[in-house]
């Protein structure tokens, strides 16, 4: 059980404007993407992972002559890993509007030859589906075996069994949540606000004054990676621990670092700041904040999933408060309404959100289960 | 049972230097308090009640002309009122370093003839407390009734009763915590990036450029305002409702408010952007951070308890995940083990931190209630 090796990243070109939510278009638009294992003659072992809000197409494998480049799911995916490369065809994504290669607000808007900065449309979960359909089309997939994501990725999976009931067999929607909660939407804005208000910011044209609005994207990656961690973990691992421990272990004094939690926070911010991009952190919070399929029918989660033909997976973790196991099992009640075959499990786990990213037996075996039942159904 | 009226606030010089925990000195400095009722002959009744974060002195009443001036404990402290002024001299002291009057960031440092800025000191909880003991040498209060805060005022009122055990008889310590967790730092911190990197905040020199922070301030109310709120209480009250509900009811598609939760956080924000004062932010979150009496015990919180000879009453309030109820369960613990008298009393009540401040039968009653045995035992 090793990584996949080197991989790839393919781009694709779609001349085809996209329609997209807000009424907009896209002309025209490239998404990157990577690809894992073989297509079967079938066409039937494809799964699709969708990335959450930082991530990318970048799922597994490394790149050539930089072996820290491991994807972001690289624990999940791979040869003899649970969603197995030996056996599956796997497709990463990413998505319109973020900054990992796919077109988004950095790249040039045929209109004024200029970046599209702010003005690059917002895009929806469902743009999403409707922009990785496309691609699936292209690529001769007219069934996954399943579609699968963590978070706002769980999103996307869920919105794929909504608008494509038959193009998936099936769903799997980790530490996810039908729609955001008031206090979600909340964290989001605050993020919004670091960001807009960075007079680096430049109303989104930040491009070309040669500048990026660091102090906005490290608050807002601060307060979002609060968010992800529980409060538990973030005790065990930080607890009051001063950073001087070794030395004076006294307080400063000032306004530098004193706590431990403190210089880890600020040390993710600014590295954040330094690779992604401001605009496309202001339209993937909007992404996740309009998400909502009960919203057009009047709040029914259980109308809105009565369309879905695929079986689910749903995971939640006990110490995710972002997205808390309360979310997952609105979605579980919601299928099981409408009669489907739902697995739920609920992963007692001390990570908080982040726990979908990393390694947990438990987690993982059921994955590993759910994808060999999938992996025997094929072969039936 | 009505509100005391007009009230008018005094002010208090002190000459002597303050030494303070950091190593610095206040050279002298003023302290902003106001007092309702009357201490009686024998100088026993006296309360203080202690401020939070962005509270002042004002605890009570209002201010002639202006009837919407109500103090921000004015639910709790008046004639009739749970902390009955008919019965108690109530004093109300805004703090070093805040920005209601007290010398503060704003005010002139004799050293230079310029505001402090961020040369004002930093100054702990204990800090407050040793000037709030000047303050009732002054008034000539031996002995307090009862010190009494909630939040970062119940900080204060568990230092009183370390510090100076036998000049309270009771120390009312309300959705309070022996100290802050990793989480609340971080929070603190985003808080303070946000003022830190807002360019108007010039270093803490913003007075004399004409500017404010205004910004960072903003985003700083934002992501404090979340942590007071429950995310219950959050879903109640806005939910995913659009402030264009009655109009088009369809999102905006931009970064301007979709959501009502944005719009009121954004509010709430702006308010206190135009009133707080930067600095003092900073460096009242810093007390807050710095606040641990049993740091100097090993950690051990029951030895950092044993000096204190008041008896107790401690209330936390169920949704509150500021400090939750299990951090006012340490106090209680600690103080059981050294055998001290404590009353307490966990109010199930949907409002998260914001509770202590709000109208609640159950917590008004059992307060007056602990005021009504004040009261007998004072008179026995």
């Amino acid at each position: 059980m090793g990584s996949i090796g080197n991989v790839t990243p393919q781009t694709m070109h779609f001349a085809e404007p996209l329609r997209l939510q807000s009424g907009s278009q896209l002309a025209d638009y490239t998404l990157m993407y990577e690809t894992y294992g073989e297509l079967n003659a079938a066409r039937s072992n494809a799964v699709l992972v969708c990335h959450a809000l930082n991530a990318s197409h970048h799922v597994a494998g490394t790149y050539e002559g930089d072996p820290k480049s491991a994807g972001w799911w690289d624990n999940m995916v791979g040869p003899g890993k649970p969603l197995d490369t030996n056996r599956f065809f796997v497709i990463g994504v990413n998505n319109l509007g973020s900054c990992f290669g796919s077109t988004g607000p950095m790249h040039n808007n045929p209109a004024t030859g200029k970046p599209y900065g702010a003005a690059f449309p917002l895009v929806t979960v469902e743009d999403w589906v409707a922009a990785q359909a496309r691609l699936a089309d292209r690529l001769g997939i007219e069934q996954f075996a399943a579609v699968m994501g963590g978070s706002l990725g769980g999103m996307q999976a869920l919105a794929w069994s909504i608008m494509f009931p038959v193009r998936l067999r099936h769903c799997m929607v980790i530490a996810s949540t039908p729609k955001l909660s008031a206090q979600n939407i909340a964290f989001n804005d605050v993020a919004r606000q670091a960001i807009l208000t960075d007079p680096d910011y430049h109303g989104g044209d930040f491009y070309e004054h040669g500048v990026v609005p660091k102090n906005g994207l490290k608050v807002a990656r601060m307060v979002g990676h609060i968010t992800y961690l529980s409060n538990d973990d973030m005790a065990e691992k930080f607890g009051r621990k001063l950073r001087n421990a070794a030395e004076t272990n006294e307080y400063a004094f000032d306004f530098g670092v004193d706590f431990e939690i403190e210089s880890y926070l600020r040390y993710q911010g600014d590295k954040f700041s330094e690779y992604f991009d401001a605009n496309t952190y202001l339209l993937i919070t909007k992404a996740l904040d309009y998400f909502d399929p009960a919203r057009s029918f009047n709040g029914d989660l259980t109308k809105a999933l009565a369309s879905t033909a695929a079986q689910f997976m749903v995971v939640s973790f006990t110490t995710d408060w972002r997205f808390s196991p309360e979310r997952s099992r609105e979605i579980v009640e919601a299928l099981v309404s409408n009669r489907r075959r739902v697995t739920y499990a609920e992963i007692d786990a001390p990570h908080g959100h982040d726990a979908f990213l990393l390694e947990d037996a438990r987690y993982m075996n059921i994955v590993r289960a759910y994808y060999d039942r999938i992996w025997l159904e094929e072969a039936a």
